[in-house]
């Protein structure tokens, strides 16, 4: 759109082949230890820090857990979700709209964190459902978020993000009534975006529909764990 | 964050230049023309369309108005802002998180609206609370919109598009009850990082609310003309 955008291309790609190395020895790293890393994007608001937070408590009586949580400016993500008293850490990005691998990197090393003591490890992204779909985090699923709030047609004007997650979840049920949510629309039109997508329905305010994706995550733990063994 | 940085920063700054340049020519013709131009900014399903759509209804009546709309792959906000039956244009910015000068200008040239025939020209960014912070598009006013089920602490959390912008408006109003939406910190976190800046708070749905926000445009419109006839 401007005379300077050939040049900025080729800088953007050159970056992006920069955090792809560092994604994949990230992801090396995490499959070594044997913990199944798991990141969620969203636009803001959409609640995935107050569905992170119900999942950590859930999860921490079977599971070793622990959460990376990336944000532009405040560490009130990290002082929410240690109410779940598993291992957080805040990452500020400033002006940056998206984690970069080598964020994830700098953040576990910092924690000295013992990733083979570790069953789920998850990274929240920054709110944005452009910037975070080109970087690859290492991570084994990434699960994108769309709260019933905020429209039945994010599929089809975001279908990137859409298309860079493996499963998506639909948040804010409990708020389904009153703005009229319209699930078909929404299934239609996450299908069409990305054909097949598994998509959960759930409240974190609730608990309800909490306990099937609980279960889809001890499968794919226990999956990702017997291919390594093999 | 990756060796690249500086260089990355660099050509942004150079795109940001340009972007200026092809801002502030067109703030002068906006300017020549008598039309006051307001941009919307806020996160992906804040309810801007819906806004948009319920302002241009009621100002049609009195004013004459149209709207460009950014989007990064549908045409679905121009088919809805159209019932409005205002004169309105897509703009579809691809991967692109913002809308830039540029493609105001290019909108604008290609539908040859006539500028001296207009009184509000409302400008859609795309949904993102980054991105659009940066690029000025020759708007007299910038309103950033937050829902109220987007949760109080967003200004605290993307403070740069506040500060960026001239006034906020809380959206959704209709939720704040089954959102148990606490005003008082909404207030308090806009004030925390933009201090004095005016907020309404309405309801495109219902419509409460609409009516403060349409005579402070009134107002700025006549502020702005008598201001060119000095």
């Amino acid at each position: 759109m401007t005379a300077l955008e050939p040049r900025l291309l080729e800088v953007r790609k050159n970056v992006l082949k920069q955090n792809d190395i560092v994604a994949r020895s990230l992801r090396d790293r995490f499959h070594t230890a044997g913990v199944f890393v798991v990141s969620l994007v969203s636009s803001p608001g959409s609640g995935k820090t107050a569905f992170l937070e119900k999942l950590l408590t859930m999860l921490r009586s079977n599971y070793r857990v622990a959460a990376l949580v990336g944000d532009l400016a405040t560490e009130n993500d990290a002082a929410r979700l240690a109410r779940s008293r598993a291992p957080v850490k805040q990452i500020i990005t400033g002006t940056l709209c998206h984690l970069e691998a080598a964020m994830v990197q700098n953040a576990i090393n910092e924690e000295k964190w013992d990733l083979g003591q570790l069953d789920f490890l998850f990274i929240e992204n920054v709110g944005n459902l452009v910037c975070p779909s080109s970087y690859d985090l290492g991570e084994d699923l990434r699960v994108v978020l769309l709260s019933v709030t905020e429209g039945e047609d994010k599929p089809l004007k975001y279908p990137t993000i859409f298309n860079s997650a493996d499963v998506a979840i639909v948040t804010k049920s409990d708020l389904a009534v009153p703005v009229d949510f319209d699930w078909p629309a929404t299934q239609r039109n996450i299908q069409a975006v990305r054909p097949g997508m598994r998509v959960f329905q759930l409240s974190a305010k609730t608990g309800d529909g909490m306990q099937p994706f609980l279960e889809f995550l001890a499968e794919r733990l226990a999956e990702s764990r017997a291919a390594a063994a093999v």
